[in-house]
């Protein structure tokens, strides 16, 4: 029996915990608090993020990273991006040697402009061969309640994608392998971006043609970010790239697209904050993927016009009417 | 002053005269009977199809096919996919040498399989480079209030596509040109099935995760008949594919889509008839569609499955079951 360890007790990491163990691993979900994890140790659910979800028999919490990771054949991260350098400063000498460390984070990190899956590399000191990306159409809420799902899981070796796709592959669950680590990973950054673009045009009373066209046209900057970065552009159209972006895009449960929708209809950043007492990952994200983009001299005009809005550069009815203006070209430059 | 003629006075071909007329051109609009030509040069409004659009002085109407024709630099076809054929033969011979052919329809022909573009070619004996396929998330209701959108505006002849282009660029229409005429084109004929397929599992009480990722896989199987015949998949992955399916899956305006919710609460497809008096396109090319992937050895389990249900063969229930059973692989395969 596969022994899997899940860093992490948010919303993703609990259903993903719950995912592996519906495939039937043995899973020990590591959660910082230790009244967290006595409470899932005794009532089977992980009340502040999933309450009507309960865990299987086989998934068990602990507050202690060393036994979490102790005897793990797969070790899954669902950290929040921006405290991931510090987390495996603090426990990542306790990750087993040998085994796939999976990544289910969709972040860039400030300062540094890594992927998630660089990150692990670099302050995990984990061989690429064995860092592997998971990413797709995956909302927690919908995983939790077993609706069907499926999503990419991409590492540069194949056979360590295999091996991660079989411990998790379940019958509402469905894993596809891939190799373009780059390409799985980026998708899941920019739709933050995306889905604030998306929620702004709603904001501003606009419609399903004007969502589509950014949802498209946001794909194809992706897709050359993607291109420059050594990513294969097919990926972006795939379950990471494009099912991810429609998912939070079409989902209300989406924190960018609502925050996007404030933007839309006038508010600040800061009014949003005041507010909903929320940030929005997009927000933070949208600053270093333009500058990404400028480093590898990559047109983003959809991001950049977000981070203009965002940083007060542009007032929101401006930037529909300079994506407009641009000039006409071929569908493919 | 282009002169353009658009046949077909239904939503979307009275929106796109409007279009026209914004971009500067002047418009004579075909109606079929003579009393909504009457009333549209009376009134400015097609009531019975978007009664709050008043049409620009610059669009007359005629029930006179070959006047419409007559002096036309461009002509537009927005005619039901099903009834092209015989309306060709009836007034194509009126269509006036050397001017672009832009079909706005998305179908595939039954009994020939042929899409619109090859009838074009077929019964009106246009030339393959004046026959344009525009298409894109183009709801036309959207359309008629001015609302941003994109579209695709493709040719095998690039100067056509860009005639055409600046011909209906509006500073809320903004068109792409491309030289993949089949790709355009197809997008537009799978998605109705794919929206089908998105109705079924709504009906069925699933969520965002599981109708992203049909549109993703269904965008993938569409891509792969592309190809077979012909097409650039990334013309799958622009305006004219995933722009267009994510507005028709999105919309609750979507006929497809409603039709494809009624047969995931478990009715028939006489049952939905009998009580919404409407069919759906999807219903009608599902068959037509599986059938060409079967021709040119193309495997398309979404639209196999959905026609299967359509034909009662299956039970809706069936469907989702065997789509997550498949053998797990590569995303790219």
């Amino acid at each position: 029996m596969t022994r899997a360890a899940v860093f992490g007790s948010g919303s993703w990491g609990t259903a993903f915990a719950s995912v592996l163990a519906d495939a039937g691993c043995s899973v020990v979900l590591h959660a910082r608090r230790r009244e967290v994890a006595d409470a899932i140790n005794e009532t089977h659910v992980n009340a502040g993020y999933l309450p009507d979800l309960v865990l299987p028999d086989s998934v068990s919490a602990t507050h202690d990273p060393a036994s979490a990771a102790d005897g793990a054949d797969l070790v899954v991260l669902a950290i929040p991006s921006q405290s991931l350098r510090a987390n495996l400063g603090e426990w990542g000498a306790h990750l087993p040697t040998g085994a796939p460390v999976v990544s289910l984070m969709k972040g860039i990190e400030l300062g540094t402009g890594l992927r998630m899956s660089q990150v692990i590399q670099e302050a995990g000191g984990v061989e690429a061969d064995r860092v592997v990306v998971l990413s797709g159409p995956n909302l927690s809420k919908e995983i939790a309640v077993r609706q069907p799902a499926a999503a990419v899981v991409a590492c540069s070796a194949i056979r360590t994608a295999e091996q991660v796709a079989q411990a998790c592959a379940t019958a509402y669950f469905r894993p596809y392998t891939q190799t373009d680590v780059v390409g799985a990973e980026l998708g899941g950054a920019v739709k933050n971006v995306i889905a604030l673009a998306v929620g702004m045009a709603e904001g501003m009373g606009y419609g399903d043609n004007t969502k589509s066209t950014i949802i498209t046209r946001g794909l194809a900057e992706t897709a050359r970010l993607g291109a420059a970065l050594g990513a294969d552009p097919a990926t972006l159209m795939g379950l990471a790239g494009v099912g991810d972006l429609i998912a939070t895009c079409m989902s209300p449960l989406s924190r960018n697209h609502s925050f996007g929708v404030n933007l839309g209809r006038g508010l600040s950043v800061e009014e949003v904050v005041a507010i909903t007492l929320q940030t929005a990952e997009g927000v933070k994200s949208c600053g270093p993927i333009v500058e990404l983009a400028a480093t590898h001299g990559v047109d983003m005009p959809i991001c950049a016009g977000v981070t203009a809005v965002v940083e007060s550069r542009m007032d929101v009815r401006q930037l529909g009417d300079e994506l407009m203006a641009r000039p006409h070209k071929h569908e493919r430059h």
